[in-house]
């Protein structure tokens, strides 16, 4: 796959997990998180799937945006790494929350990407 | 170079960079910016080596931290690639204040280790 095709693979994976976490579901992200997964949000840092796993079980279903958009989404690919950052305009429960976003995705041993780390913040800009 | 060498020199990469900055010298970590630097603080993001050198010229002398502590980094190395996550604890004019860091380093065609991308963001916790 040459870079411009795995960009474009790599914001709809991303997409894809988004819509469903936006619905309150948390199945999409877990199922891309790799096992030695790190985290950062405003509130907490995680390291290990197990624990965010644990983190997003907890909210499962209370999450409701009714709509949202990825701004300028830009992916970095360097061999089997591909950086992905972009900012977010989320509207859960009908306001405006904004945010800056980095996924690092790593391809793994049976080729699926998955992220590795996940750094969200609130974006005052 | 094993993995437990390469994460102790990535994090001495890192804290040399960021005693440069704490006396008001942004040459440390411009000398380590790759080309397609990507970035995020909370007020900004910043696509593009000449535009983060812009920033940075700009505020040169102006920053003065006399103390900081880096806690708990955790690098995680894949290939050519490692990604920096940690938290800081720094006191710009003796008060606290606390981020989260990931810088995702990557080994240049020269073999020196570069950042292509760095998010910070104020932590709440």
């Amino acid at each position: 796959m040459n870079k411009e095709n795995l960009a474009t693979t790599i914001i709809a994976i991303e997409k894809a997990a988004l819509e469903e976490w936006n619905k309150g579901n948390p199945t999409g992200y877990l199922s891309i998180y790799a096992e030695d997964f790190t985290y950062f949000d405003p509130a907490q840092r995680i390291n290990g799937f197990e624990k965010i796993k644990e983190l997003y079980e907890s909210i499962r279903g209370r999450i409701q945006v009714e709509k949202y958009e990825m701004i300028d989404p830009v992916v970095q690919i360097s061999g089997e790494t591909a950086v992905l950052s972009y900012m977010l305009e989320s509207y859960p429960g009908g306001k405006l929350s904004r945010w800056n976003c980095t996924e690092v995705y790593q391809q793994q041993p049976d080729k699926q990407w998955k992220i590795i780390h996940n750094h969200w913040s609130l974006a005052k800009n």
